[in-house]
């Protein structure tokens, strides 16, 4: 049913490098703007909820927006040392402004290194305290400064105010109110880093606009529903204002995040372990024939921290390739575009097609005869029998009869008879052509 | 309670020899002397229920009756090359009649091989189609035919006509209405072979026959009922009348197929693998100390494929010794009376005998005391208890009473307690004599 | 929350020393006087509850009282061979009394010897029968007679005569009519034994001492119920007087028996296998790291037999460190005060001790958030974040709250989150301060 973005690298990279240099916070025009490119690419409306700073959403307080503005390091003698041209990670997220000179000391007490990678920029936020300013370098440039320098001066621009955190929605497919809903869920609060955040707002894009393609020419079983806001807060604001909608016609869900290095495949389960969700995606892996690591729920680290939270407890559960937390370039400046590739996020890409057609096709067929049909009378069976042979001939297709009892769908069916889903999709729909099967 | 076969092998060995050489088809007079033979030997009636030829079932359509008269290949010289004196499966069931002389590559065109034994001649069917005529040779004897003869003249006799289907029942035990059913299913649809037809009317006639015996000295729990009809057909044309009697009554049923040849034995599980019938069936494995394979139910073949169809699913499992597809004289002249053997036969219906003996004993005894009862009382625990060993005198009653708490049956309790059947009965035959269970 | 008996060793030896030498049988003074000299230790009221000899209880009657005054085995010469004053095993429990000579076969045929242990006196009891009279001494003792003594004069005076059963309950903690219960059973009915009897009702009073001067300063959430009589019939007698109470209030029980010797620990499931107390019992070994050994409930042996019979099937289970017919000295005078040890019996109390602990504090906690709180809110969570890592600092408690979903308790908990009981009882209490889970 799907297109493929077999020959769309090009739009994939312009896309990742009109979004990676953006300054992202929780609440920033970064963060707006990213929402703004993402829906000229999918060419669909993307409906935007407005949480005003201050709003107190269940335990949480919507922080000031803060955007960062410039910053520049320089030595006694002039020298620029450091700025954002190369990496917008040299300030800590939430730090007040700051300018004047300090000395080295003094620097070192503002200033994050990452704690075992000496030639990484560590990514480092404080939104919910009231920090003091804060500079981040590699240990090797911190080093460098110590050795060179003895005073250091600092113009840190950054401001806060008040805003509003804005979390985005696009609908697609069968959009009745009561239609049940396949769940997409990325976030937009990362500063310029490729895996840990791009990879999953490029997915998203890519999944919206082929979604939207294909509604305009066929009709659909779902009504897939495309979040994206800053993470943890996004969510946590999402389920407080839609949370019995979204209980009652969530499906499945899936976050989508950490998609773009070539790695192992990894499936991170939800609360439950055993949803539609679950299930769906892990015959993904073995229909697809993708080898996969399988996490546990106890290091779950994204989204579905809320999305599976207790008494929230949402079918939503994930695939990723290298996963947060686990691979060392995660949360720095090494999470750049070098380690991701346009061929995985496209693989990425028809991995989730290939699920949502498996749920747009998958329902559990029932058998409309008392015992096996005349197959022959269809054509779908050889009128002659030598030696018992011929049974083997269709064996696929009685194997299929014999499971329509109403409780197997076509993923237990083609699990069962070990054959691929296309397969079995094809055999039920000419066994329903012909009446022998609802 | 039962009635053994160990000085009957004369008696079963008759009934083999007059069985045997009889022409069978779905539809044909041999099927119906079958049936004749089979009551003259259990000395009980067999109620017949017939099916018109055109009658629509379900998606079925009942055949033609279908009778093969003569068969006689003769040479250039009038030698007789072949006829049906040594075996009926020389002819395609369903064949039209033909008369003729042909050449030798018309005759291939309508001679049937073996796929994989030279000097097999295979059984060959053609029901439901229109098939030109056919006859079957071994590969060795076609061969023969290829380098000796240019032209042969053929002289088929057949008769295709309206006719009826025929299955037939027989009821024996309990015969209340709303009694609980045993079932046993045979065929009698193919032509001269030993393991996959004989067998199976062979000891349903054992088992209908001593049950009769039974049933005039002693009261039965169960309905016993005997079916016998041509495999498929009949199994549909059966469900078709009878669903929702076998529905509500059917406590086990099984397959009578495939039960003389001396080899290890199988079970074929129902559609459930749990069902009572199930359960029973292995258990009585265990208890004969018998070793068995299990097989798989993908791998079904006989009318199980019916009675465990999507919503017919009926608990219906069976043992065999060399199952249906797996014996290499399967459905050729090979499978005849020196391949299986008297002795298994009788043990084939010993097994089931003893089966039927479990299902007549067995239920889930409850006690009716608060607490151990005061054995001793009951002279079934010796009063005096020296340094705490005596309680291992009865350990197997202190065992029983701890398993009667109307969930286990005697095949449970049997089973936790590693104990065979018989001892269990016992047991309990005594406990619920001294009124301490139910 | 509770009372360590590391000092109080000199008080568990006074016990001993004051209960082990009482002449105990089912129904005797010297089973009285045990639940007097109980009674003073524990500084509480035993309520007694009689049963005449000659009622009807179930099947059982309760058998005269029976007392055992004195034993003299004189020689030809009036050498006093043996008497009671190094065992009072020596007297078959339930003989009548003798006096007079008897030669050397006769006298064999009324004397009990160990069926393995040369050396060791046998505990033969005749409750329930009528039983000639009856005397035991080691089989050496026995071997030294038969080479030395050709007659012998017995002076055995017993007394039977109507008296009571006595069964006695202690209730402590919260005495609500419909307070769920915690059960703790024990019996009093064999003689001059330590391991299999004097642990058991010592173990008993140490924990009905304890939870009484808690009670006097503390709310407890359970009814705990003490019950000691005699083995078998005090517990049908208990069972028949008090069923419907038990079954309905009682939350977990525990037969104490076989506490007092050094030994691997074990663990006697109840008849479920799954109930609550078998499962905080199990959590109790591993939380306290305890390496332990699993029973089958099928070598059950002491008042479980009735607590766990089939329709009782009450949530009783037990911890034993050398349990009854598995340890040689069982049931002979070899099971003395040498053989078992104060420190082991201390060992036992807090085992139990903990396993209140547990009972009390325990429950599912539930969260009152939809997705996380914003723990740094409730300083319970750094708000600077670097590079992703502050997530560990505090990942029990995020762990915790993902399984406060009411269905997991804090057993639950503690075990798949691998942590001490007493750490997340301590995380639970925080959060439920904060007022984040119920």
């Amino acid at each position: 049913m799907y297109r493929r973005y077999n020959d769309s690298s090009a739009e994939i990279g312009r896309l990742l490098e009109i979004l990676y240099p953006i300054r992202r916070s929780l609440i920033s025009s970064g963060s707006e703007k990213t929402l703004n490119v993402i829906e000229e690419f999918v060419s669909g409306k993307i409906e935007v909820t407005s949480f005003l700073s201050g709003t107190i959403i269940d335990t949480w307080e919507v922080p000031n927006k803060w955007e960062l503005i410039d910053l520049k390091i320089t030595s006694e003698n002039g020298e620029l040392l450091f700025d954002l041209s190369d990496s917008n990670l040299r300030v800590v997220i939430g730090s007040p402004a700051f300018e004047g000179w300090v000395d080295l000391d003094e620097f070192i007490r503002h200033c994050y290194v990452h704690p075992s990678i000496s030639n990484a920029i560590p990514y480092v936020t404080n939104y919910y305290g009231n920090p003091d300013w804060g500079v981040c370098l590699s240990k090797d440039e911190l080093d460098f400064l110590k050795f060179n320098h003895k005073k250091i001066h600092v113009s840190l621009l950054t401001k806060s105010q008040p805003g509003a955190l804005q979390i985005g929605r696009l609908e697609v497919g069968n959009l009745d109110y009561s239609a049940e809903q396949i769940f997409f869920s990325t976030y937009n609060c990362h500063p310029q880093m490729a895996n840990n955040e791009l990879s999953g707002p490029i997915v998203w894009s890519m999944l919206a606009k082929a979604l939207i393609e294909i509604s305009k020419v066929r009709q659909l079983k779902y009504k897939y529903v495309f979040h994206i806001g800053p993470e943890t807060i996004g969510a946590i604001a999402l389920l407080n204002s839609r949370f019995d909608e979204m209980k009652s016609f969530m499906r499945a869900g899936h976050v989508l995040t950490c998609l773009g290095i070539e790695n192992k495949y990894c499936y991170m389960p939800s609360r439950d372990g055993n949803s539609f969700a679950d299930k769906a995606l892990k015959f993904c892996f073995d229909d697809l024939a993708i080898d996969y690591s399988i996490k546990s729920f106890a290091d779950r680290g994204s989204d579905e921290r809320q999305y599976c939270y207790p008494q929230v407890d949402l079918p939503v559960c994930s695939m990723m390739t290298a996963k947060y937390h686990e691979y060392p370039e995660y949360h720095t400046n090494l999470d750049n575009l070098e380690l991701i590739s346009i061929k995985q996020l496209i693989d990425s890409y028809n991995f989730y097609m290939h699920l949502i057609n498996i749920y747009e096709t998958n329902y559990s067929p029932i058998v409309k005869t008392r015992g096996e049909p005349m197959l022959s009378k269809y054509y779908l069976w050889p009128s002659e029998n030598i030696a018992g042979f011929s049974a083997n001939k269709n064996k696929a297709m009685l194997g299929l009869l014999a499971e329509c009892d109403g409780e197997s769908d076509l993923i237990d069916i083609s699990k069962k008879l070990s054959l691929k889903y296309e397969e079995i999709l094809k055999i039920a729909t000419t066994l329903k052509g012909c009446d022998l099967i609802y």
